[in-house]
């Protein structure tokens, strides 16, 4: 392996102007029409079959004969954020930003493409280069998935960049390495009045404060505590004036949960609760409860069986497991219900610097961690194909 | 009238005496036993008919022929309360006082016999007094009406004695007077379990803890804020052990209301309530509602009617029209739902002392208005009987 | 009186031509100019002394030479709600209308100025009119008041339709006539982050919930039950996004009490509430509490005084005494505050039909009961000056 | 080892006797006379140094001449549940149970040294066997670590017997085991007061619910959703009757973290939200919260170094790594704070079989654990000190 880590190095310049080429221009989800016709050209220009899928996703492959299929993921998408970094490739696009390391993700995977091309003549099998639109929502892994990009692959793979962990670090969890990511509308409905008239009226607001108060009960007293969950209300609106009653509030929020059991479980403890305290108060209620993202399951045996492959690239100081799975929530998640697979963290931080955190207008990470990532893929590629 | 009031005036001796005789021998509720008999003698001594009803309930009639029947009652029983007082015919009951004036209406109830036989030629009709037990609870109106003392009565008065009013002031509420006292007793059943997993149980102390303050909404939002309502929760008890989850919490209360609809609406608004917050979260309960005593209705006719008897008594200054119904009870009430009638605030303080309220182990109140009861008595029977 | 009578009612035509006029162009708080303009043509038609205050005020005097001098008030502006009838007369302004019966009040404080102008030798005193915008609010009796519209007056009338009262009644309260009405305004502040890490933020939307909860506890429990209180928060808005812990939500409130001490209270009591609850979980609040219109007190002397007068006038079927007072708020209160005088609910329903209630789009009255207001005025003037 | 395992299995009856024995006579916490005794009398005849500490608990030691000092450590004490099995060897004390094990645990220790004594020759060191009264509370290990058991000792080592794991394994958490169990009193003061009159006392039942519905927040929002904590309201008790303001409401809990930092931040946050509602509402509070047991922690880095060593016990099919630390509370915590060790989980459940959990009347387990446990123990003390 050591002509590929060679190889690599030879690539690091072209790996960040390549990186930040994508960070200059960023696009929002499913409007990613420059970034999607930048990935098409760099996977045209080395030879791959491109198909583009779902508006603004790409997929390559690159055909090594009889083989395994192994597919690698990279988002596309970036944030409604106003970038307010210094740098100079900063967003030219006023309100949008790479506030998430979408433009490493994608820079690692196209430079991972151009190694594994070059080597093609020691891989037997398949290689997948999808390239997803819209992560942060509404989520273009189910589409393409759809659409059938997972058709006959084996095995996938797909990292984040991680400026919470050293640059040379990369993190796994050994199973639930995000959340389920569920959203709640209510609408709770009251009677109107003056308020000089409480009696004649219901009062919405007071009944959606006992809700919300009665929420807190869900996850303090009928979630095991052990089980990570969150129900966060994160928007109120009621009523019109002071002195009329109100008689409808709506809330928005999302649950968040790791493990299958208990995401079921919620919904209906919300509606019951709901239900219990809005209709038998007079009041009435509408609830529409979506599943978002599933929880991302790792493979635990791929996990296992790759530890030895990972800790032997060059460039990686530490496999570290991590115990605790995030709330936060990623489309990858769909991927993973199909097909065994695994979602690294890849550490991108200098030890010596403070980093702003993902979605944060001054977001950024060290950009030493792109070759990183382009090894592991090109690795687990090597393991699996060769 | 004057030599009406000559007499009474010459008894004022005698009305202290007695009711201090039985201030000093108090007896709780239907235990009436002593008092009974010394009621008895009284009476019998007087040449009433007289006899014995409901255990200790004495009812007395006083026949002058032709013509209508009023009724006059006074209440017999004591309180389970350890006097303070340092007066030399304090209770010799431990533990039971006479703290709420009713030694000073059998007195003037006595003593009102007396006169009214002194002075029966100038009377057509007939007099019922009734010395009724357990006013303070459960109740002895019913009983004694069950037993038929109402039969052919035309009117009924009754009186408090009331040191909060001036000696020489007699207060009325035109209308309604005291509260429905109605009781609730409710259990709330959850489901054990150790506290190192809530999930695995249903805490009865945390759903009973909403239940309250759910009920606070009852009378903040639901009820007419001209009307008075209170909901009282007592008492409550629930748990066993700090590190077990509480599988049930009793609660005691009682609910006061002077408006027959909002009385009737309350035991079914609670009960939505205790529903709704304990059935939708997997606990459930046992709600006993009693209606107890009734909202007190004085006759408004018989108040406008009898206002210029009333002034005409010598010892009244004013005749007081009290705005506000008190949410106290008083089972008077139940005589006012069969028969028209007035229950009268007797004003027995001197304006120069501080009182204790009743139920207060330092009870007590301005003997000089004992002669006032008597002769309130007497005038209203004149006017109905003459 | 009889001319008088016979005066009046030679103006039934034109009283409701008037009052239609009115009506057809209404216009909102201090913004109401035509109307202003219309009111100063026909008092200075009538040859009084006419002055404009504060905007669109109208202040006119009829100077009947030496004696006392009585100000009668009508308040002039409409509401911003769009007109549902389907009357001739019906609103011009898309989305203004007189929906709370000021057309009523004007057309009659202007026909009663011309019949005391015809009659005016048999008068000794003044007569001032005083027309008063924005009523509904932010109100108009403060400015007027201190611009000196009360200097050396004696007593001040006014009036309010009700067709809640059949036509031929006048309704009275002998003290408190309508509610203090308080504002408040409540900014919660917490602090934000993402959903997926609660701990990191402070909800201001679990805080907001559990402080109206608590409020409620100040009308359910530390009100005298006999005293009408309300709390009504009839706005709530906070939070921007479902995955986005809250940290800042608004609230917006009117209180009603009637009585002076209660309303000093609530302040201080929702202070307390709001500090308990924001300031021990890590939130801060701003609340902003202003004073409205005082409690309405009614002279009861001056009620006891014309009641005779009033019985006298023959439309007057029944002068009613009401106990209640609402809890509805009217700024006539501040005159009342500096001048003895009585605020009179004028019955204007026919009693074979059902009405909406003020401020609905298809309010409406019995004119009829206009020819009354005149005469009701007209007396009590008489009354003062002859 | 083989002569080893051959000697232990030559026990496994006496092992059986000796728990059974044990189980006859339980005896609660600082009470275990006659099982201190037995203790005493068993070691004594095995030639070791014995010595009676704090009460009843018994120290023995082996003294193997040169090298470190391993303590092994077992509890005592049995708990006041009224067993409901229906062993020959149910316990004769009625009303008293060894319903945790701690049956199992001396047997198992009591042997380990006969087995220890047995082959001592091949020992070079010093083993120490920790007998402790009252696991259960108020806990003996304190007491005994105060008067200098752990002196000079380099490891300890202890055991849980638990059915929820198949005979054949051994759990082990890698670090947090058991949780800290900290207590809480609480008593909730308001102003007492009749039913009638709310607005004259405060209502120590409402803001006692208030209290226990906002630490549900503390759980719901301010916790880290990745920590597991509880905190149990297990008690309420409050009010005198029914028609009286309850002044006053005692509380009792417990509060179950694992994380140390969290730990300390319980007792400010629960003040806060005490203090915050109650003051501000008029009441008062008492506090009382105290430390229990502290966090068990594991000595990671030994699970690592005996992992091998444990699963080269033939009796062991596997030592399975629990990923969930549990909420209960174990005094073994105490040791762990001074010295490195590990507290294990001895699987004793046959597959086939039902068992109740521990703190049942009708809990047993699976008694060819024993055995486990000694060989557990003396590979330990083997691998440690040969």
């Amino acid at each position: 392996m050591k002509k590929i880590i060679k190889f690599i190095e030879s690539l690091k310049g072209e790996l960040v102007s390549t990186r930040r080429k994508l960070h200059k221009y960023p696009e929002l989800g499913f409007e990613e029409v420059r970034t999607s016709q930048q990935v098409v050209n760099f996977l045209t220009e080395l030879g791959l079959e491109v198909e583009q899928k779902e508006e603004t996703g790409v997929v390559g492959l690159l055909d090594c004969g009889q083989g395994p299929t192994v597919a690698l993921r990279a988002d596309m998408d970036a944030l409604p954020i106003s970038e307010q970094t210094e740098v100079s490739y900063k967003s030219s696009h006023q309100g949008v930003m790479h506030a998430c390391g979408h433009d490493g993700h994608m820079a690692i995977l196209l430079e991972t493409a151009k190694v594994l091309v070059e080597f093609r003549d020691q891989l037997s099998g398949k290689v997948k280069f999808i390239f997803q639109p819209a992560e942060e929502g509404p989520g273009g892994a189910l589409p393409l998935i759809e659409a059938g990009v997972l058709e006959s692959v084996d095995n996938i793979f797909g990292l984040h960049i991680n400026n919470q962990l050293t640059t040379g670090v990369i993190g796994v969890q050994p199973k639930a390495a995000s959340a389920a990511a569920d959203e709640l509308d209510l609408i709770i409905k009251g009677d109107s009045g003056h308020a000089s008239t409480p009696h004649q009226g219901v009062d919405a607001i007071v009944i959606a404060s006992q809700v919300i108060t009665a929420l807190q009960n869900i996850i303090s007293r009928q979630v095991n505590p052990h089980q990570a969950a969150v129900i966060n209300i994160g928007t109120i609106k009621g009523g019109y004036r002071r002195n009329v009653i109100a008689d409808k509030v709506k809330l928005t929020g999302t649950v968040r949960t790791t493990e299958p059991n208990l995401r079921e479980f919620m919904p209906e403890r919300i509606e019951q609760i709901v239900e219990g305290i809005t209709i038998n108060q007079g009041a009435s209620y509408e609830l529409d409860y979506n599943f978002g993202y599933p929880v991302l399951i790792n493979s635990s045996s791929l996990v296992d069986e790759l530890s030895t492959v990972i800790e032997s690239i060059p460039y990686v100081e530490e496999l570290r497991y991590l115990s605790q799975s995030s709330l936060g929530a990623e489309d990858f998640a769909y991927y993973l219900e199909q097909v065994p697979g695994v979602f690294f963290r890849l550490g991108a931080a200098k030890p010596s610097e403070d980093y702003y955190s993902a979605h944060h207008p001054k977001f950024n990470f060290d950009e030493e961690a792109l070759k990183i990532g382009v090894a592991l893929f090109v690795y687990l590629v090597f393991y699996k194909l060769s």
